[in-house]
């Protein structure tokens, strides 16, 4: 989790660092608070979240119009996450209210036992403490993360990116009134002091004072936080998901959830990159599929058998099958098979989101079952890949490691567990 | 979880690297084949090991003897972990049967729900994948690790200290020829091909092939792994563990808990390092349990207040409260009840083990919610922290980090989980 070879504070920089380490020390203090609260005091936390940012609406749009403003030389996708209006700022009060509703994790007793020397054991869920999110443009975020950790009783420290800092300022003043009215300290939901890069390189030393980092972005920005924190990571990579069309696939059904996979929102983690379809029907099965991807706009690349079925296909290259295009773009491969396609996801996939369309129950059985992903879904579109769709309210990110959290990352896997063993003078002997 | 640099393999470890990556390669292949094995197959497997490990009992105990002839210049304390005897290697045995009979974790269904929508939803349990236990001197390690990789159908990869080549070679034999009695595949469990310090760097680097590394051993080997590895760290580092005496505690209970949870074994992790005592119990708690401690040939270092009670005792500096002795020293200070012993110790603590010996049910309470511990225990020994004591059949060890898992680490965690949707056909709106 460290690296042999630490960066170094520079002189220049020590003011930095000791700002820095006074707001995560505060951050500190308030997640030891926050652990002691009940869970009637953060569900009325969340609810007054949801109201001040309700009665904030015209605020926190008057500081979306200034970032907007300044957001010329933004791409029009990057413009559009940046953007608020009256619906998103509703949505946004919305999720709370969701987030408000989620029976609370903390102090759920997860198992308990008794041992034959009388010893009672309790595995009881508490928090992790104070979580660092790292993120990029949607102001969203700042909701999102901030209530999601208040749910799991974890301090958060928030970093958003530069270009929508005016709306996350805003949000996170409405965050903070709510707080307050409900009795939580202050610093439990709080922001780094600048949009200084150096601040987050002081921010990842501190594993003394901060739990668990999440970055929440592009690959770039994951991989230098990986690379350079030492706090544990919870990883959110890339999604390089499949839809394999099985010889039992319904065509009806297969039409329908392909074109949603792919083209619903090209530019989410659980948006469909590639297509396998079994040889065996491919010469019913993937013409109209392809039709369909086509009249929406998709830009079709495929192998050479495909590319021999349909002339609109282009020749893919070997760099395809592992290319998370996040746009109007699919792969496209025949297979022999479950077992093949399984193969294929398998050494391709980046253990996202996978999805089999099939009548049959044996090859839906043996997908699941051996396909190494977080999601595995039989008969419905990959776009269902999100926190939201599972239930959990929000979501922080999809996880595509093992360890911890594996999928939607909500408030109860924002938590950790403590033993609690109660004894009557027992000793080991 | 990697480094900004990272190591480059020398060109004379080419050939190295390319043999470790061989091993690590097959036991991936091994771990997908053990995925699909069924929780019977498993247990079969582990019946078997124990069988192997009793008949092979006289030529483990020869290779150990070899072992120890080469041990000259190792410490009392060392030698006496490297050594086994039969009553050892018995235990051996049966730590496995114990593990054998332990519910097998894998498939369980751990939640589901329905979504409006239709969609079903199950989190269900699959294994790591393949795990790396890099340890020292102690051989039965090698059988632990093993079957607890087994129970919960992770191929494992185990690198243990040179000095027990001999005793671990030997044991992991008799291992392989249980698991190839019951069809499972060989490489399930395996070792690295040689003893040479390089071949653990070329294995860190291996993060597509291997999900976790743990570590074993002493904290400089625990550093080591985790500036190096490229691959995610469950790290057991230190147990600096506390006896809270409360101004309600009953002394003959905390006179029997604190001699425990020092003297029965100095050298384990839950071992007791730092006693605090209610400074309103002190003039009467404390002399008898300082008599106790120093009879058993307990070092007493106090701070001024003990050592003007207690002339015994040796007055403590800063470090000491920082320090896990692992020996027959113990450092003593007086609290001002159960609010100073808490804040003592979430500072000083190592998150590992923490005891509070009192009648009063609302001080132990407060205590174990408030400190910061994997396993926190009321009237009962610090040295209960144990896998096997806490029902689990065996452990790898004890996780003092948040993330994934606290506590003791059994079969069960070294799960993870994998969603199963069940859809007909919906998309996403």
């Amino acid at each position: 989790m460290s690296a042999t070879a630490q960066p170094q504070t520079k002189p220049e920089n020590a003011g930095l660092a000791a700002e820095v380490r006074a707001v995560a020390r505060a951050a500190k203090d308030a997640a030891l608070q926050l652990s002691l609260s009940t869970a009637e005091q953060r569900t009325a936390g969340l609810k007054a979240m949801a109201a001040a940012v309700r009665e904030d609406a015209s605020l926190i749009l008057a500081a979306n119009d200034k970032d907007m403003a300044a957001a010329g030389g933004l791409t029009p996708a990057l413009k559009d996450r940046l953007k608020l209006d009256a619906k998103r700022v509703e949505a946004m009060a919305k999720g709370i209210d969701e987030v408000a509703a989620l029976p609370d994790p903390l102090g759920q007793v997860m198992a308990e036992w008794d041992r034959p020397n009388g010893l009672h054991i309790a595995r009881v869920r508490v928090p992790l403490g104070v979580i660092a999110i790292i993120y990029e443009s949607r102001p969203n975020v700042t909701a999102d993360a901030a209530v999601l950790c208040l749910r799991s009783g974890n301090a958060a420290i928030l970093r958003g990116g530069s270009e929508s800092v005016n709306s996350s300022s805003t949000i996170l003043a409405s965050l903070k009134r709510g707080l307050k009215s409900a009795g939580l300290p202050d610093a439990a939901i709080t922001r780094l002091p600048t949009q200084d890069r150096a601040a987050v390189g002081e921010l990842l030393k501190l594993d003394d004072l901060i739990d668990v980092v999440i970055p929440r972005g592009g690959k770039s920005l994951i991989e230098r936080v990986a690379a350079e924190s030492r706090i544990p990571v919870l990883k959110h990579l890339d999604g390089n998901c499949h839809t394999y069309v099985d010889r039992a696939a319904d065509l009806a059904m297969a039409r329908k959830i392909v074109l949603n996979a792919k083209m619903r929102r090209t530019g989410v983690c659980g948006a469909t990159e590639t297509l396998l379809v079994d040889r065996r029907v491919a010469r019913t099965h993937l013409p109209p599929i392809l039709d369909d991807l086509a009249k929406a706009g998709c830009e079709l690349r495929g192998d050479a058998e495909t590319r021999a079925l349909d002339g609109r296909v282009t020749l893919a290259n070997d760099s395809d099958w592992d290319t998370e295009y996040l746009d109007a773009i699919i792969a496209i491969k025949l297979v022999d098979g479950v077992d093949e396609a399984i193969a294929h996801i398998n050494r391709h996939g980046s253990h996202h989101t996978e999805a089999i369309v099939t009548g049959d129950e044996a090859a839906a059985k043996k997908f699941m079952a051996e396909v190494d992903a977080g999601i595995v879904i039989h008969n419905s579109s990959t776009q269902f890949a999100d926190g939201g769709e599972f239930g959990m309210g929000a979501e922080i990110g999809i996880s595509t490691g093992k360890l911890h959290a594996r999928g939607p990352v909500g408030a109860e896997q924002l938590t950790s567990y403590k033993y609690l063993v109660q004894g009557s003078g027992q000793v080991r002997p």
